[in-house]
Parts: structure tokens; C-alpha cells; sequence
């Protein structure tokens, strides 16, 4: 089959014919038929030094994928053959303490796929058949595939209690903007976000912010202030890790609000815990992954009522053989989410 | 009157004779019994930054105190005249969006005792009705005096839930010491303590903490590593406001644990959001003040049922009068809760 | 000044002239324009057995209004005079340890406009300012008056999480509709509802509904079991108080599920705590009031915000002077909210 | 290898010789060293209704034990042979959306040992891995094996909040006087129970318990009424099932209290949702098994710190060949946990 590897310490990646991968007892094999783009697979392509922190050549990387199960280990019960799935990317052990009680998001034993294991830029990919989450036939595939994404969004935005509540998204990369539109879906009374890309505030418009602000251009804390009659936001949702974007927000936070924190800032940086959370009285939440898997239950019903529409956060679609221009595409920063078909026929869209 | 006031932008304050202020229609005038120094108190009187950005001389300092009502306004129900009462130093709006939620602890209006108007260093002390807590008669006068800043150390210890979990309290000055009785007093599995004063770490030992350790001499991150069969500490309540306690409490945390953080850094520092919140999946709570009145309530139950045992944390009593040698021993750091007596005859125990 | 006053122990009340009452110290005196007709009301009006144990004639009946301030007290600094205000009906003491603990709503001292103090039926009407809630200019009156009776609409649907989850609303009188709309506007994936009167159904799809029950005619449980794929609801919002109601609710319960209880049964009945309550693992609130005032400000943003519109409530206005035809027909059962004004003039629709 | 068995549809077991049962992949063989008897046992035993409805003979019973793998399937990879173990009762699916969200003691495929597929009063018993729990080698077997019963008192006595609270306990069988032990350890303010047993009400003592109450001789109401000075009490612990400790206990209930119900009724019984739950805006906590592993992790640290001494609460040591006298003193309730050693040669006491 093919393969979308990195094949050892250097930028890029190189699509080359590698087995198809064995199934274990507890797995299944996934054919696949769409698989997304992570700002952590751009890292991987780039090599930056979170990735060479991270990640031992050679590994098949991508771990946004949607496909059909074409076989499976003999402790399988479900899902059936046949059956179309997505999957939960991160492996965990089921044994340790976390695992045991509903934290298996935080399991210290936790195997990424495209990351610790064989991912999903390939033909097949292998997954413990508890990661394997059943979509309905009628689901887009770009919209099946993106799904682990979407719950980096929903985690975030239903941990601080967002209904009837003002809520400030700094950062509106896809899963800023997808957390927009769940804030909105879950009664937050106004959505605020910034960004520095007028190309991703558009995004951050079309899934439903109620107001925009480019840092670049605008002057972020008086119009949060006029937004919202002096009195900040509730909430905060921190998407982007940039320093200036978190200073920002907890600036625009009102006394007694909450904070729910993903994006990275991979260094150091000067923080005011005085004024940012102790004065305040704020809660600050950090966020990693998805519940497992409430997490997973909660998309289905934002997905399947209708409460979100992910389509428009969907912009480019390749075929995976055109990875190069997919990569290219997402280091400009001018999309949304990129969505790769190893077959092209399997497309829901027109391709880039 | 005599009254402990500082005159003008500089160190030191100075007894003086004042009148005896006027009591308003919604207001309690008290005639102090006893009163404990604060470490806020030691910031005006040496006229650090902080106090120089927020006191506007000349005033009445002082804020923690014991005494008995001897006069009251027309609109006053209760407390009765000859109640012995402690107060809350924050007088509220009652107003705000915040005061009329629940939240009155937040309130952008808030007034306090002896720094923004006089306080109760001195013979008499006016207050509203309403933040006068009424003491029974057998309480200690010391013990009624420091409630007050008993409750920032209740109000920190039950933010997180404590209940069978193990916790980690950076800093041993009264407050991290009334917290880990507190905590013990919570059900908390294990309490431990960081200072790097042994004196302190002495007191932390008798008010309940399993270990102690100095991080000038012991490898915090190893003696709580030991102490928790590898795994850290799921509570983390930090009281000194210095970066390096902030930098190990934040280290020993297991992933999913909780952190109150009540001791002010007084400045930005090198904070990493990545380790220390996101990563872990923490819940940081920033802890101001007490919850009005929810933690005077706790206070009385924690102290009236012989759950907490505050006696051991009062280590020195003077004469209001020698006010000079009390705060010299508190600058030395060499004490608990250093309590003065406006007159000498009511002490609950020996004069330094 | 006119009054609609129950002047004995028997049905019905009579309009007649009575001065304007005083205004207190810390009380504003509000010219009626609009108010409205709850449940309670027509309770007094009936002289049933509730009222004649917590009702002592004479005394002005009425508790939902709007009107604007005319005259207040010397403490108190707003509302200002000219203001137009709804208010809480419920007079508390402000001084209990639920008073003080964010817990106002349950105060054991509470006095109830037109059940323990005169009320609102009348061209004017005295309430503590604390009491008086402002309303934007542009709030139309019968909105305006029913803010109250929304608030136990808001209060039950924001006790338990309704996000994303499936409703069941059991009882559609106008604070059931009411809460249909909020558990809609809050990320309700779906809320269904049931009553035995068909018009109330009706109001329940205009408010929102996803799917509607009559027990007279419909099997409930097959009905709620096939919307949800045989798993029932998450979340019960009972505002009926009928038996069959509570059993047809807890029997639509998911376990794990959670279950707010408004609605009184006035008797004993016979209840099956096991298979309702502790084999479904099961979360039970009992609700009374509102939460003082955070229920206040979440209506304010629902209705603001759009979120939530209660025009569709409001079926029929009348002036005061027509309330014996206004309580005939709450008596029929076929109405929404139906408000009266003193003065016809400020009717915001025809009159009936 | 001996089994005690439910033979047929009828009154009492049958001590009969069976083979020792096969491992599954998933599963472990433990060689049983004790099994308390649990009132469950005693309904199978007695053939009440609900035994008639839920069991199957011909099974084995007993769901309480502790005991040593000495076989394991081919998957297990802990516990390691040679381990103490006790046993989570309930065997859950691990599939279904309560077992993948954190919510297993509500999984509706539930078989739980001994009334589902055979249990633990035998030589051997078959458990699933995930269900044996490691014990310390110097845990008394009598303490481990009553840990599945413990789980009952922790999980009941975490969900309410105990900490600095006032809590009455209504039961005192031994889920009843550990939850005792458990509240207290939880700095639950002051515990009181009440039973109609005195020897019950003397284990609740010895338990820990402040004051006890015999409905039988005692006025509970003005009991703990005076207990609390008039107040009531914040929590409800309700392990009885007894319509009367039923309204007693909510009698006690504060306004805005918790309560936590796990004694089954048996039956519907005329009960007052108004005064009990709504009136007092009361949360109500249906309790069954015991979080897993949550509860499991919580009894961990409440008895091996100490917190939790549960040797009071073990009165009675058989040997398993002396079942009908241990099912007789059960009946008697003259009497704590009840442990019975397959070999009395492991008896951690003297054998009655």
C-alpha cells in the first residue's frame, strides 16, 4: 500500500509502497478514505523541535482519518466489517489510574497515531477497535474525517460553562472556529474572536462570531470593552498559544471568569498570574485532546441535530498523491481545514 | 482616641490620638479588643510599591480584629450593642452584578479595612453592620482576631476538592499553615509543606503536615515524588507568590490536579503554560479574599467543632503600643500570628 | 388608587379605592403598567386550601409587573426615579445564613408580593429597591411583567446541564413553554414535551418544541422512547405537578440522567424512589423561585440576546378592570400568559 | 472445589462439590481466602421477591471477597499471579455509552457476581481482570474482602458535599456505619444516625457517629433539632429504605440540602415531593454500586491513610462450612459484617 512517511530527521515527507499492516487481536483495519491535515502534522513536515522531541523515523504520519473497517482482530466485536468509521487518535492503556477513572484523556501511556504509531496519510491504517468511532453513511467524509479535530474544539468550549455567557476565542485556526460555532450551539449570548489572519477571521465570521478583531489593526481590548458594555467576557477560549493573544484575553476577562486553555505556547513566556487569575478570581482549565469518550458522544449530537455545520470550515480538498501542495497550502495559513483522499474517487468535493 | 496610622508617604506609622469616628446608620462602631498583623499591614508600613500604588495617607491602618459593639446606627438590627464581633475587611457595594450573584468577593467596588479607609489598629473601629461576624463569648480574643485571614486560608483549601487526595501547600507563613489544618480537617489523604524557613516549616509540622520540606537543603521534587509513590500531588495550594514555589508546586502536580493560588508574585515571570496547565489538563483557581459569606460560615464550623485548632499558629502578643518591636519580629519572620492588644488588659496570654 | 383585593375568606376579590401606600426607607414606589397572572393567583382567587392557610385578607393580590419608579426612599440610590422596572417578587431578609450565602431564594423570612405583602394589582405598588429590576426602555410592558414567571422557567432549565442533551418538559402552562424555549436556546439537542391539553401543546411547538405528547391520547413512553432511539431523556423539567406526569417522566429518564422538579403535587402520592431515583443513579433538584439574582441576569441575556422570544406566550391582555373575564379565562385553561394593565392606554396589543 | 449454591427456586443454599470454573482470556481464577455476606445474600438466601425476579438457579453466591490469583487468560497482563486481590462485584461491558463515558455503575449489561453468574462463596471464583483490584499483602482479609460493601458507603457518602457539614446517616447496617466512618473522615462537622437497632446505633458509636436516635424510643425530629440548634442538617445519608427514615430524614433536611439515597424501599410509598425536595430546593442523589474505579481509588486512600479503621464494623468470623449459622445471625441483625473463610486456617479472628 501506500504510505505517507517520514523516513528520518529532516523536513518533508515522502509518499513510498510499504505492507499492509498486520491487525492485532483487540484492532481493525481501516481502509481509508479521507484524511485531514493538523497544524501537528505541518510541525512533523517541518521538523521543528517539538517534532524531533517527538517523533522517531521512520513513521507513517496523519491522525484525522475517516474509513471502512476491512478487518479485525478476533476480540472484536464491534465495529462490524463494512462498518464506516473515524478514529480517536490517542491510544491509551485502560489500566492506569487515569484510564480507570474517566481521565483516559490525560493516560500517561497515551500512543498517538502518526506520532508514536503508524497513522492514517496511507491507503490503510491499523487502530484498537475502541478508537474507532461508527459514523453514519450519510456523513460527509470530510466531516467524518475532521471529527478529532472538531473534538479538540468541543472539549475546549463545554468545559467552561459557556451557556448564556459571553465568550472570547482568540485564535480562529479551524479549531478556534470550530469551538466558535459550538459556543454559539450551546447558548453563549455573544461569541468574540481575534486572530491575526483577516483570511481566518472570515472563517470565524462564517461559523457564527458575533464580532471580529485583527490585533494587527484593531485595538482588541476597547472593542471587547465596547462589545460588551465594559464588562469583558465570561469566557475565554485560548486557541492560538501566542503570548500576546493570551495577554489579551485574560485582559478582556471579566472577575470571576472562566479560562479554558489549548493552544501552545512551546516556550516560556512573562505571565501576570497577579492580575490574569488571582485577582480575579478566575478558573483557568487546560485542555488536552478529547474526553474519552464523552468528548466523542457530545460531537455526535452537535454533528447530528444540526447545531453545527462544519462544512464551511472544510476549504481545500487534495488528492494524497498531491500532498506537497496540501502542505504548502497549510504553511500559508490561507484555509481551513485540508482534507486528502488516497483515492481520489472518494472525494466529496471538488479537488484543489 | 489612639490610633496606629500611617501620616504620610514613608515608612513607618505613628500612635496617635484621633476622635472617635462616627458611626453611620447602617454601621457598628467597635471598641477593639485585639488585632493581628497581616502581612499587607507590614507592606504599608515598610512602603513598598504596592502600598504606595494603593494607600493614600493619612489612615487608620490594620484590618484583622476583635472587639465589642458599644454603638450602632438607626438602620442596625443586628449586632447587638456589648457583642463581641470580628469583622471581614472587605466592605462591599452590594450592588453590583457581582455582589447580587454570590460573587461579593469580586466586587469592583470593594472598600477594605485599613487600606482604603480606617481600620482597627486602634481603640475604635467603625464598620458596617453587615461585616461584623458575631463571636461567641468563650472564643479566645486572638482566635476571633484572625479569622479574618483564617478564612483566605479556607477559602483556598476548599476551592479544590481536597477530600482523600494528597496536597501540596507552597509556603508556611500563617496562611499556608492554617491551610494544611484545614486540609487535614477536609479529609485530605496527605498534606505537604514547602518553605524556606524552618521556623515555619516548624509551624507547618504542628498544624498538621505530613512532611516538610526546605528547598534550600531537600530535593522538593524528589521528597514529593517518594512521598507519593512517584505519582505527585492532586492539590496544589500555593501561599508564597514566589516564582520558584510556583515553578516546583506546578512540577509535583499529577496530570488532572488542581491549584489555588492565593500568594502574589508582585511581578511577571517565566510561567510555563505548556508543563504546568494545559498539558496536565490542571484547573488553576485564583483565590482573592474570602467567599461572602460562605467561608465566615465554613470558619465557624472548622473552629467550632475542634476541627481546626488555630492556638498553635498565635506565637507572639504585644501591648498595641509597642507596635514597633511587633512589627520589627514580623519583618524578622521568626512568628506565626503576631496579635496586639489596644489595652494590655485583655491579652489571651502572655505579652511579648 | 385603585387595588384588586381579596377582602375575606371566600372566592374571588373585588377593585376598590385604597390610598397610596408609603414608601420605606430602602422601598420604591412603581406605577403599575403592566401586570400579569400566575397560577398563585388564581389559587387566592379560589380561596382553595393553600391560600386559606398562607393568605390573611385584606390584601392586594398580584406579584408579576412592570411600571415605572415614582417615588423612593431616602437609602436608596437606584433605581431612579422615571425608571421603568420589573420586579422579584419574593421580599427577603438579607440577613440569614442563606441570605448571606448566595442562597437568597430559599430564606426562611421571605415575604411574597400579593400573598404576604400587598401586591400588584393596582395602580401602584411599593417593593425594597433591591427588588426593583431595570428594564430596557424599549422592553415591551407584558414582556416586561412576566419576567418574573420566566425566571422559574430559567431558574428550572440552568439547574441541570442541558447542553447538547435531550428534554423532556412534562407540563406545558406558560412557565413549561417558557422553559422549552431556554432549554432550546441553551444547546438542547431536542425537547419534547407533554400535557393533556392540546391548546397548551400548540404553545409548546410555537415556543419550540421538537416533538409533543398528549397523554390522553398518545403513548408517552413509546413516543419519547422512539424519538430517542430507546434511550430516553437526559434531562426531565417537570412543571406539572400531576403524578402521572412525574411517574411518565422518571420512567422516560435515562440512567445517570438528571430531573428538576417545579411543578407541586399538593398531596402525598405513592412515589417509587428505587426505579425513579436510586437504580437510574438519578439527580433530583428541587426548584423554588429564583436564584437571587443570577436567574435575573440570565433572563436579561436570553431576552436581550434574542435567544429567547416570549411574545409567542402571550395570548391575551386585558385591562384591570376586566379581571373577572381575565380569571374566567385562566380558569378555561386556554390561554398562554395574560396580562392586565390599569391603564389600558399602555396596552402593548388589543385587548381582549 | 466446595461452592455454597442456589440450587433451586426455594428457601436456603446447599454446600455442594462443583468443578473449579474455567479462565477466560479476559479473566483471572482466585483462590478464595474470605467472603462477607452481604444483606443481597441474605434476600437469595430467604427467596424473596426480588431474589425470585433476578436470580436463576441453579449459581453460586457471594459477591464479597478477597482471595489470591493462582490462574489467569492469555490477555491478562495484571493482576500477576500470586496477587491479592478483592473483586468489583459488578461486571460492566466496557462498550456501551455509560462504560465508555465514565459512568460504568450505570452500564445496563451489568452481571454482577453471584446473582448473575457464579460468585465467590466457594473455594475458587472466575473474575474478569479488570475487576480484581490488588490489595497490600498486610491488608486483614476480613477488610478486604468487605471493601465491595465499603464502595457502597464511599460512593455514597463523596457525592453530597460533607466536608465542614452537618450529615445524618438514617440506617445503621454496615453501609450505614462505614458511611459513618466516611464522613467523619471527610470532615463532614458532626455526624447522627438512626436505626431501630440499639446494637446498630452501638456500632454507629463506635463508628464515630455524635449522637444516635431510636425512633423507637427517641423524637428524632426534636433530636436533631436540638443537635443542630434548629437548623437541620446539610446532608441526608439514607441506607435504611424505610418510608419512615424516609420522611424523618428529610424532615431533618435543611433547606438547600443534599441528599444521598441508597437503601432500596422495596415499594412505592406515599412520599412528599413538595416539603421533601421542591419547598427546599433540595438535590437528591440516587446512589448505586460504586464509581468505577473512582470509589475503588477512594476507599485506597481512605484506608491505607488511616482515615477509615474498619475493624469495628467486622463482628462475626465463620467458617464458609458454617454458613447456616452465619445466615441465621445475619437474620438475627445482631451483628456487623459477618465474614466467612472457605479455609478456616485463613480466619483473620476468632471463629464464632
Amino acid at each position: 500500500m501506500r504510505a505517507l512517511r517520514k523516513l528520518g530527521p529532516e523536513v518533508g515527507f515522502e509518499l513510498v509502497d510499504i505492507p499492509i499492516p498486520e491487525v492485532g487481536p483487540d484492532e481493525v483495519l481501516i481502509e481509508v478514505r479521507a484524511t485531514s491535515i493538523c497544524g501537528t502534522d505541518v510541525h512533523i513536515y517541518e521538523w521543528n523541535q517539538w517534532a524531533a522531541d517527538h517523533v522517531s523515523p521512520p513513521i507513517t504520519v496523519g491522525h484525522e482519518l475517516t474509513g471502512v473497517v476491512v478487518d479485525r482482530g478476533a476480540n472484536v466485536k464491534e465495529p462490524v466489517i463494512g462498518q464506516l468509521v473515524s478514529a480517536e487518535s490517542h491510544v491509551i492503556c485502560n489500566t492506569c489510574a487515569w484510564c480507570r477513572t474517566g481521565q483516559g484523556h490525560l493516560c500517561p501511556n497515551t500512543q498517538i497515531l502518526g506520532v508514536h504509531r503508524d497513522g492514517a496519510y496511507a491507503d490503510y491504517v491499523v487502530v484498537p477497535a475502541q478508537n474507532a468511532w461508527p459514523d453514519p453513511p450519510e456523513m460527509p467524509l470530510s466531516v467524518a474525517s475532521l471529527q478529532e479535530n472538531f473534538g479538540n474544539s468541543v472539549h475546549t468550549a463545554t468545559t467552561p460553562s459557556v451557556a448564556g455567557r459571553k465568550v472570547l476565542v482568540t485564535g480562529t485556526g479551524p479549531v478556534g472556529v470550530m469551538a466558535i460555532a459550538v459556543a454559539k450551539a450551546l447558548g453563549a449570548r455573544a461569541v468574540y474572536a481575534t486572530d491575526i489572519s483577516d483570511y481566518r477571521l472570515g472563517l470565524a465570521e462564517r461559523m457564527g462570531a458575533d464580532a471580529v478583531f485583527n490585533p494587527l489593526r484593531d485595538d482588541v481590548a476597547a472593542g471587547v470593552a465596547e462589545a460588551t458594555l465594559g464588562e469583558g467576557v465570561d469566557v475565554l477560549l485560548e486557541m492560538s498559544g501566542a503570548p500576546s493573544a493570551l495577554e489579551a484575553g485574560f485582559g478582556a476577562l471579566k472577575p470571576g471568569g472562566e479560562a479554558a486553555l489549548l493552544g501552545l505556547t512551546a516556550q516560556k513566556f512573562p505571565f501576570d498570574i497577579d492580575d490574569n487569575i488571582i485577582f480575579k478570581g478566575a478558573t483557568v482549565h487546560g485542555i488536552v485532546g478529547r474526553r474519552l469518550w464523552q468528548t466523542w458522544y457530545e460531537m455526535r449530537g452537535l454533528i447530528r441535530s444540526g447545531a453545527v455545520d462544519l462544512e464551511p470550515v472544510i476549504t481545500h480538498r487534495f488528492a494524497l498523491a498531491d500532498y506537497e501542495k496540501a502542505f504548502k497550502l497549510m504553511q500559508s495559513g490561507e484555509c481551513g481545514k485540508v482534507v486528502m483522499f488516497p483515492d481520489p474517487a472518494h472525494a466529496d468535493g471538488p479537488l484543489s
